[in-house]
């Protein structure tokens, strides 16, 4: 996803959590291993998370992070400054924008927690982790987890941390579907959900799109079957592949028409060769480059894989998406955008019209947007609004008379 | 694109034009070298073309082929029966279900020509041929061609075989941009102009897309810097993706959607790995391996870089599409297909717009279609309807009193 561009804050501002440093709990061990939804355990499992606001608030809202996204969703990381997290940008947290004090997620108010999901490179136990049944990285040793996966795991986190509720699930994207994970999973554990750019599946489009990623990434001549911890090269080229195809689904043809046109980016004329000529050819070439630099190509196919199979219908409904609806219990808010076409209005609206045939209190916005699917990270006034409105109103779910 | 489905002729029918034999012309040499736009020139260009219907017909129709299409539309290919074409798949010319006795180019009364564009692997100079300067294949000392320059020398075909005049120019896609070309270049040649799936010039979008394909082929690990012509290993993992990933922007998701859904492909359960796994993965692993047996890595770029290049406005009008089409006489027919976003109907009708503003008769239609931009082959049925009427009326066009 696009990094935040607006509403960020400096660590010492009025308006930031200020310089953060990520913790990490072990959730799993021999004595006490992790099950996945496939069947196979985690014999070790460590998750990283970063917290904010008072930790003896009972208002406590888990959010959920995208594709390439981690725990550090808002603020300054502490270790960054101190050298230890080369990889990071100078920039905040990925959320900055709408976490801190005054901001949608008020953490005056509200103790905000979000953790890194299983598979991840930026902390939680993933396939670069050491194995211990090996004493080596796991590459493709790790086991294919799945959303389902991830909220069982978060889950397990706030039983360790004695938050025996939540106020809200709140994430976009692949973040939104760990969001419509929890409220059919734990209907009783969480209050209010709110669902960003995310639809209960993805699209067969999406699908096509992975697999492409995929197909980069598993063929790149350093890719060495997911054993490329100990080389020094690393699967970069496919990763990057990867990266630009994606980035391109992130936005829509209307916002790269409008920033990039068909400009070329140092000429005034045609060069007539391969090299990066137009401006998007540039910037699609930057994002690249700067993605390998900070993500790992294993994290990649895990996490897409996740996407490819999250099919909240199949999995609480026998394929009816509405009859799944009748577990949940929380408030309901889905915003899709409307130039989203990676998770669509139509399909993200799929969701609440499920719940609301259930008769569940569902709100659902379709926010006038240029920015395509990245809209969600973009759109930061737009969605305080809607986030700061719903967070605050009365709950309305009502079990049934 | 999508190989035709529908309509086709066994060669010994009576609706198909039987088996064809491939020719070829040699259009320069060291004396009478051909001149790029970009300033270079060509000491050695041979054209392989094939020809349908009576030679001595006044009304010669030229089809232009696509991005991966060759000479052959139509009937079959007698080298290949003989075992010289193995690359060749058991099926007719790639617009067989367009071209033949008694179909929309009726070979009964048009003569049709098909010439394989410059820089293509498929029998026209281009990156594999031999370079008279140093005696070895091209590879990427092949200079950059464009739309222009295919056109320029499909003009200097015509004066080869003593053609003075086209009756009409018909192409899709990159054909289709080549039939604008025409339009634009040799105003007084060519009687009608038909345009299916194409725009005056490329989205940003689509640029990004030709810009991830060529990453993936000028990065994968036997590309060799386009010299792979005399090694055992092509480099086909790149080229594969590129087609996979240019094969989702010719389906609509809503085509995608009704082919493929979410279906598994050989299992009733996920299988946690990274397979082939679901039927849309199948499909486009498929594609790409096809490909990967019929076509060049080096034309795959130089012909994404034309369709890149191609700006009919910038070429001809200074940037103005409305002062371009100032200079053509003949009458346009541009059709689009609902549900194509590669070539947008919104952007397919801004080139009849333009012509509508120079007052000049130009027939715009938008056919409803869930095949996405690979509707132009597929949808024969309103393809045929179209062409037959419009190529059957009477002339429009009348040069200001």
């Amino acid at each position: 996803m696009a990094e935040n561009e607006t509403g960020e804050s400096a660590p010492d501002s009025a308006e930031s959590v200020g310089w953060t440093v990520a913790k990490r709990v072990k959730l799993a061990d021999r004595d006490n291993p992790f099950e996945l939804i496939s069947g196979k355990k985690l014999l070790d499992v460590e998750v990283e998370y970063e917290e904010y606001g008072p930790q003896d608030s009972e208002s406590v809202i888990m959010v959920c992070h995208a594709l390439s996204g981690d725990a550090h969703a808002a603020g300054w990381d502490k270790n960054w400054q101190e050298g230890q997290r080369r990889w990071r940008e100078k920039k905040p947290g990925w959320w900055d924008a709408v976490i801190g004090p005054g901001k949608a997620l008020d953490t005056r108010r509200y103790r905000v927690i979000c953790t890194n999901v299983l598979g991840s490179c930026y902390g939680t136990t993933g396939p670069a982790s050491i194995n211990p049944e090996t004493g080596k990285s796991y590459g493709l040793e790790f086991p294919v987890v799945t959303v389902q996966d991830w909220v069982k795991l978060q889950k397990l986190f706030c039983d360790y941390l004695k938050i025996d509720k939540l106020y809200a699930v709140i994430g976009g994207s692949l973040g939104g579907q760990q969001a419509i994970e929890w409220a059919l999973a734990y209907p009783d554990f969480v209050e209010k959900v709110v669902v960003l750019a995310a639809a209960p599946k993805l699209s067969t489009q999406g699908l096509g799109f992975n697999a492409v990623g995929r197909y980069a990434i598993l063929n790149d001549k350093n890719f060495s079957k997911g054993n490329y911890y100990e080389s020094n090269c690393q699967p970069e080229d496919g990763l990057a592949a990867a990266r630009m195809l994606a980035h391109i689904t992130y936005l829509s043809e209307e916002g790269m028409h409008e920033k990039f046109g068909r400009r070329l980016q140092d000429a005034q004329e045609l060069q007539f060769g391969f090299g990066v000529e137009f401006q998007v050819e540039s910037y699609l070439s930057y994002q690249g480059k700067q993605f390998v630099q900070r993500f790992d190509a294993n994290s990649y196919l895990y996490i897409t894989r996740a996407m490819d199979y999250y099919d909240a219908a199949a999995q609480w409904g026998g394929g009816s998406l509405e009859e799944a609806c009748k577990r949940i219990k929380s408030d309901v808010m889905v915003a899709s955008f409307s130039t989203d076409w990676l998770y669509t209005p139509q399909s993200c609206k799929e969701f609440a019209l499920a719940l609301s045939r259930n008769n569940r209190p569902v709100t659902y916005v379709d926010v006038p947007s240029q920015f395509g699917h990245d809209a969600f990270l973009v759109q930061v006034e737009e969605v305080t609004h809607l986030l700061r409105h719903f967070l605050e109103a009365k709950r309305r779910w009502r079990s049934a008379p």
